[in-house]
């Protein structure tokens, strides 16, 4: 339901939601493959220190902790309750939730305005907020924060630690992402599903994320929007600090329907152009497919703005360097030649090459190059003041030292970020370089396994040195 | 340089290219960290089988074998030379290998026309035509097969078996299609570097693998092309059997430079419309990324074309249904809603869901769904006589068995796959979904981590189909 700003008494709130000291899960299960015992499950296997309180009208024990009937029954103070029983019954707990006086509420619990009962959601919404008991969902999966060892819902696992903060109305995304986030390090502060978003709103959690000293970037994916204002105002208030990266789908003509169906989304007539024309004016950087979403969020919370085009690709791939300046144009950001950034830094870094590398740009220090080249050419472009970002780019050969390429990326890149220039990363192959990645993104430098990723990252953190300032004017 | 038509004594003798009975090393090196000694090494540890003679005049044995002064000093037939030697001696081992009458030769070597010697790498190539000598290269990496233990040049690894036989200007984009084919089994058939591409062409290679049993799609790489008439007409020949697929590179303002610079690609005052063009006419698709690249070509390399844009999706993900039915918009070929393609089989796949599941299309079985109604959902589509394509998503929540998933999928596949019709599947999250695509590309179903990257899939089908229905007439 719209709001037209975020609501004080909410984002004060949204902290019960990750952090809360108690939780009471109402439909608390016995049976190991529902829900109810899942989210237990989960709160204990990833060494949740707070207290749970199960409530089972039919059980003693769920999972070895005393059971209550009702939320009311619970004997300490209940700072999140997690509702999981069907929909008929929510009505019931959000009424002993208030009577209880807890902080918030979440329903994981589907089967509502998405399948037609939509007086139903507004009905319970609206008790919410004459009680000022911020509701998250219904219709969601859970949330979490890897920092706080909190995985509340039905969640296999727990991203890693990092700098993104993701908010989703799809569950099945967001879970797509924690995925993505162990395998390929993509680093999270948080993460929560939205799902029909009845009554805590994207701006919201925009404003809580501002606020927590984990988040450096602000990921979220919508199905649909109902309070573009608070949107924009919340978005408006963060991007001068931490940049907001959105994917917005249900813009086909099929997926209007499909986005109401999954969570009550509506789209009907609105076109992509007013949604480009609201992240225009909130400052939030869209992204389009769901690859290049994680590929530059993670960027944009790992490095800092680019402040100019000047960017300086060191790669052993012409192949790599091709792809990636024909992407660079592609995508509004022409290339420059090394002449043209910088006189003389053509020739220093042609120190780091053979006679059949090129020293264009991208500066090709060829097949052959060894880990000193890419440590000589990577100096020379951090240290040349009239470069403002470092593109290195891996493509092993039988004679490349991926390994120790890596590593001295890393003792250049610690070396020199205090300079403030971005340094981003890309390593195609096979698991040499999956390996180089994941390391690369350990030690804060965002790297990728094919040219066109890399360049999208970079792309982003220009555009965000944009938004920077004018936002902050 | 410029050829007409792909000519048939260097279409005769590509095979000796990949599948020599001996092979000349010329450059051979005693150190193991030189070009000259990898490639000996690759041959022997990948298992070659035919006979190697090292070719070094400094040395009487290279790798425990006997070395020779020169090619004409080897004693037994020669099929292939493969020169790791300076540009300057090149010409040399020409002529010698033309007088022991070897049946093709590669020039590994750098330093040719990419850095201004074009007088001289014009006059090596019309020195192999006279002779009728085909010429791989220069400056190129290597070829090999896994079909035939076959790696030959610098090359850390060779890819697993499969359908795609890639051929590309570039090496350091072929070695890292390589390690993605070892890393996310991206099957191949054969591959080579054509580097400088001066004598042996695209056109003529696109005709080996029209021929080879092992090649079901055709994957180039481009910087430049010389001979527009001889791939048109070599396209055209094979596109009614197997698709090609091609991704051309060097088409901005920089790009045509470093093209250049790379591989002597001559792009200047060319645009991408005329690629296109060209790309048309041979009846070829065009990637744009190299992850779109890599993409396609396995599908087109597995699956059969799609007859129609009659497709179904079957996912536990409702937003990736949404992120994939607009793309599949983007793409311009957007989806139909279930009841557009088939009267009741919206009721029959709705007894595979949930109340809060939607048989709209995307048909989203939510996230509870197990691996009996992924079974039941495939099963109705494959057999519902209108639907022409299955689009298969997992996307793991708590309670979703990946892998059973995975094990009905394939049963289905088995049972069905006489219809012809397309199967694609999508595996969106960490571990367990890579684990998944491995398994499911092992099975010969192309599978993908993210919902565009299928849709591109499937969009190529659906491009391959309508291009064998033009040319076969």
């Amino acid at each position: 339901m719209k709001i037209n700003k975020a609501r004080k008494y909410v984002v004060d709130n949204l902290k019960y939601a990750l952090n809360p000291s108690s939780i009471a899960v109402v439909g608390a299960s016995r049976y190991p493959n529902k829900v109810g015992y899942k989210v237990i499950d989960g709160l204990k296997k990833w060494g949740y220190k707070g207290t749970i309180y199960p409530v089972n009208p039919r059980a003693d024990n769920v999972y070895g902790l005393k059971a209550y009937k009702t939320v009311k029954d619970i004997p300490g103070e209940v700072d999140l309750v997690f509702i999981a029983v069907p929909a008929h019954l929510v009505k019931m707990v959000l009424e002993h939730s208030v009577e209880k006086k807890v902080k918030i509420v979440v329903i994981a619990t589907s089967a509502f305005k998405e399948i037609g009962r939509g007086e139903l959601q507004n009905k319970l919404t609206q008790y919410c907020r004459d009680h000022e008991l911020p509701l998250i969902g219904p219709n969601l999966v859970g949330m979490g924060s890897p920092y706080l060892n909190f995985n509340c819902g039905f969640i296999p696992y727990l991203p890693v630690k990092g700098p993104v903060a993701m908010i989703s109305q799809s569950g099945a995304n967001l879970l797509a992402a924690l995925g993505t986030s162990q395998m390929s390090h993509l680093g999270m502060s948080f993460f929560v599903g939205l799902g029909n978003k009845a009554d805590v709103d994207f701006s919201e959690f925009i404003a809580y994320g501002g606020q927590d000293p984990n988040t450096k970037c602000l990921a979220l994916y919508f199905e649909g929007l109902d309070s573009p204002d608070a949107l924009i105002s919340a978005c408006q208030s963060v991007v001068p600090k931490k940049p907001v990266v959105v994917i917005k789908v249900g813009g086909s003509k099929i997926g209007v329907k499909a986005a109401f169906a999954h969570t009550a989304s509506e789209n009907e007539g609105l076109n992509d152009a007013y949604f480009d024309e609201i992240f225009a004016k909130a400052g939030a950087i869209r992204a389009t497919t769901w690859q290049e979403f994680l590929d530059i969020s993670l960027a944009l919370g790992m490095q800092p703005p680019l402040k100019s085009d000047r960017v300086v690709m060191i790669t052993n791939g012409g192949g790599s360097g091709l792809l990636s300046c024909d992407h660079f144009e592609r995508s509004g950001m022409p290339m420059h030649e090394l002449k043209e950034i910088s006189v003389g830094l053509s020739g220093k870094i042609q120190a780091y090459m053979p006679m059949f590398g090129s020293p264009l740009n991208p500066v090709d220090i060829a097949g052959t190059a060894s880990p000193v080249h890419y440590k000589g050419a990577f100096m020379q472009a951090f240290c040349d003041p009239n470069v403002d970002g470092v593109y290195g780019s891996i493509c092993p050969t039988a004679v490349t030292d991926v390994e120790a390429v890596v590593d001295y990326a890393i003792e250049i890149y610690d070396k020199y970020k205090h300079l403030g220039k971005p340094f981003v990363m890309e390593c195609q192959g096979g698991q040499e370089c999956h390996d180089a990645i994941m390391k690369l993104r350990d030690h804060g430098i965002p790297a990728y396994p094919t040219p066109e990723q890399a360049v999208n990252a970079i792309v982003a953190l220009r555009k965000y040195a944009k938004i920077k300032a004018n936002f902050s004017k």
